[in-house]
């Protein structure tokens, strides 16, 4: 869901959205739809609806990991939620998903001097069964660093990567830190390490460790896989270069478990078409959450965004001509389970998924759309991007949206996508933290974002047009 | 140590100060001394001394809490320290103090449903000897109302007191949050409370806990007593809204120990003055940290300046005339045990301390000094003053510091003082956490603040002034 341009082009960009207007010449948005934008707009823009959904998830059921007891109850708040909020169909749909416990982690240096560390267990991660490990550090700058130790090279030692995760507004520097997250553990067992930890994949300076998914290698040995935080790797590289070593002891109780098959549920509501019912402007967030915040903006606010979305819609003399659906996606956190569920459940029907936009990426304000629909559908598109202009959103004219996070799962199944991106920049403090709670929401840039995707949804809704042509 | 005074009041003192110039008659600085300032300041503000100073103790010595053997090894990192940067003599002096052991602690909601809270014993605070203690939660806005609770009404419950501490320049909201910290769990247990929860005293929104002293009372029943972070705090106020019963269940061994006599040590240096040898200048800065962080930031960045300050002197072609000492005090967090003993076993030679300066309230630049000299000396401190303004320091002509944190104890015994405030907004964000770490070190206005420091240490070593006339 991270693109990799630069904040300069999108500046020329949007000078670009801007100047396009003359050259449109078929309006597919009428003065009337303009109005009813205009009139959504300047409601949803003072409006507190997202933020109270969100407060009301976050406080009354609260983290919703894979498998817990929360996550049903998350199940049971989304179905009463949507019906509250005026949708005209809800149901679930059942999702086979994995299940993985983080249990209890005591991490600490025992050489130079005695310390605790404040880590996490990296989601899938296994435990030392029972055990202290005791080890020396070795580090290694990267990934690429790591791999190219010798193998046998980390035999009864402890592999950890220190690289430090950049911040940028697209959030590209998680791409570039995300490999050490996932494949580490593999990497380091490879070289005979007994454990790996990672500096945490984060852009704080908390001591507040971000966990994430990481996975295994066929064949190759399964090692306990630990994230710390930010100051954490800082004092360790502070103590490796005086060049004395440097000594770790990790007690992990997590307990993954492939085999065991826990049922999740997508929760799905529709908001029924006046016109084309069987036509679905596809709007997503994800319901699960990792269990150590609350989950708010991971994805309290796709969730908050996406219903009041709805709720403002519902609140409208009349339907919109195409059916508005919310799918609230199971167990994203773990591998887009929910989402590649929804899509083989809907192989036969994805045609009539007319595009899809997703949230999934906390709290900025929006300043780019970049739509991925056919070359006469752009025009449309146009459109629609100079009545966001003067909210300070440009138009991406690449054209290459897939869809982001869970709708990527969608894209794939060929519906259009159209993606918005918001300033990123801070995303990466609180994302996958104890840090990720309700005060983190900035509830200005909620009430733009939420006002843009209702905008977007109506104007989906309305118009005549085939975004896959 | 915190004024009440504004910042606005501040701007007026400092336009004050610049427009005294004509009103000063006989110099006492001569142009030799300013040039000489003026060559401090401009070698001081480029060097990276305190830092270094802060990155040694943090990362070759962490934590240093009142009884552990990190507190011992500080003791040796500071006269080893304090020798390597050209003291003319160095030694310590013991001070009994007293022991408390912190133990673990689990706290979390059991009710609307299970949820870990972050959560930190407060210093002093028995444990719940081997029990998990489950009770309801009664929530009071602050002190005051914790206070009109009627006696017996909290029987079987755990009180908690959701007091937001505010942000200020000059720090003043701790003073307004802090009895609640200090008195909270004997006025809970004189209403039959099983435990005393309440919000961190701290002005961050991290999922990290704040600690700090607490006091029992003669003749009331003894109940633990933690701090939740603040989010977790806003979390129990959105589920206590809601009106329905909420419940905690805490875990904890802390172990204080009040008859155990634990030897500290001050470890004091002398910069030997080369014309009144037996007058000092005395600085001072705490050695001891609380355990949860590394004690960067309280009181670091103290020891950092004030031995970087005597460093810089020490380098120049001749010592100042009066001697310059520096006092590194112990056991400051847990009540100025090192400052007392100080004061204690000095009385016989108080007289010698010409004046005193402290550095224990964290990262900020200097904004202003308050002197608390005799009504002759003033005109002395407004020509040192005037020398500052450029660097954005205005004189607080009040004259009535009475010194900072442990030197207060030394200026009730007689000794003049002058106090340098830094602004202290973001001073709360990390006091007493896990948080006080290396990387909140901010590195330029370290420079500038021990800058000033090494310009108003030569300027008092040889000023032909007796401070307290």
């Amino acid at each position: 869901m991270l693109l990799k341009r630069s904040l300069l082009s999108t500046k020329l960009l949007f000078c670009a959205a801007i100047l396009c207007t003359s050259a449109t010449s078929a309006a597919t948005i009428t003065d009337t739809d303009k109005a009813q934008l205009d009139q959504l707009k300047n409601t949803v823009l003072v409006s507190d609806d997202s933020y109270n959904i969100i407060e009301s998830l976050t406080t009354e059921v609260g983290a919703r990991m894979v498998g817990t007891s929360a996550e049903k109850q998350s199940v049971e708040w989304a179905v009463a939620k949507m019906k509250s909020l005026g949708f005209d169909k809800v149901w679930v749909e059942p999702v086979a998903t994995k299940l993985w416990q983080r249990g209890d982690l005591t991490i600490k240096l025992t050489s130079p001097y005695p310390h605790p560390l404040v880590g996490l267990a990296l989601g899938g991660s296994i435990g030392t069964n029972g055990k202290e490990l005791n080890a020396q550090v070795i580090q290694f700058d990267d990934l690429e660093a790591l791999k190219a130790a010798k193998e046998g090279s980390l035999e009864g030692k402890i592999a950890f990567i220190s690289y430090r995760m950049e911040r940028h507004i697209d959030g590209h520097g998680y791409g570039q830190a995300v490999g050490a997250r996932a494949a580490g553990a593999a990497v380091a067992a490879q070289k005979g390490a007994i454990a790996y930890v990672m500096r945490s994949v984060g852009t704080d300076t908390n001591r507040i460790a971000h966990t994430g998914g990481m996975r295994y290698q066929d064949g190759v040995e399964k090692i306990p896989a630990i994230a710390i935080s930010n100051p954490d790797a800082d004092l360790l590289m502070n103590q490796l270069k005086r060049g004395q070593p440097v000594e770790m002891s990790l007690n992990l109780s997590a307990k993954p478990n492939d085999k065991a098959q826990v049922r999740s549920y997508n929760v799905i509501g529709d908001l029924t078409g006046s016109e084309k019912p069987n036509e679905y402007v596809t709007l997503g967030a994800h319901l699960d959450s990792w269990d150590v915040g609350t989950g708010a903006i991971d994805d309290g606010i796709g969730v908050g965004m996406m219903l009041s979305t709805v709720h403002h819609l519902a609140q409208l003399p009349k339907r919109p001509k195409r059916t508005v659906r919310v799918i609230l996606f199971a167990a994203e956190e773990i591998g887009l389970f929910g989402a590649r569920a929804y899509a083989h459940q809907h192989k036969g029907d994805m045609s009539q998924h007319v595009i899809g936009a997703e949230w999934d990426f906390g709290n900025g304000a929006i300043y780019k759309l970049t739509p991925g629909v056919g070359p006469s559908a752009l025009n449309s598109i146009r459109e629609f991007a100079n009545i966001l202009a003067p909210m300070g959103v440009a138009l991406d004219e690449n054209n290459d949206a897939k869809g982001q996070s869970d709708m990527s799962a969608l894209g794939k199944e060929g519906m259009p996508a159209i993606n918005f991106d918001p300033d990123g920049s801070d995303y990466f403090d609180y994302h996958h933290t104890e840090n990720d709670t309700l005060d983190k929401v900035d509830q200005q840039a909620l009430r733009k974002n939420t006002a843009i995707y209702t905008m977007f949804t109506y104007f989906a809704a309305q118009a005549d047009v085939d975004f896959r042509q």
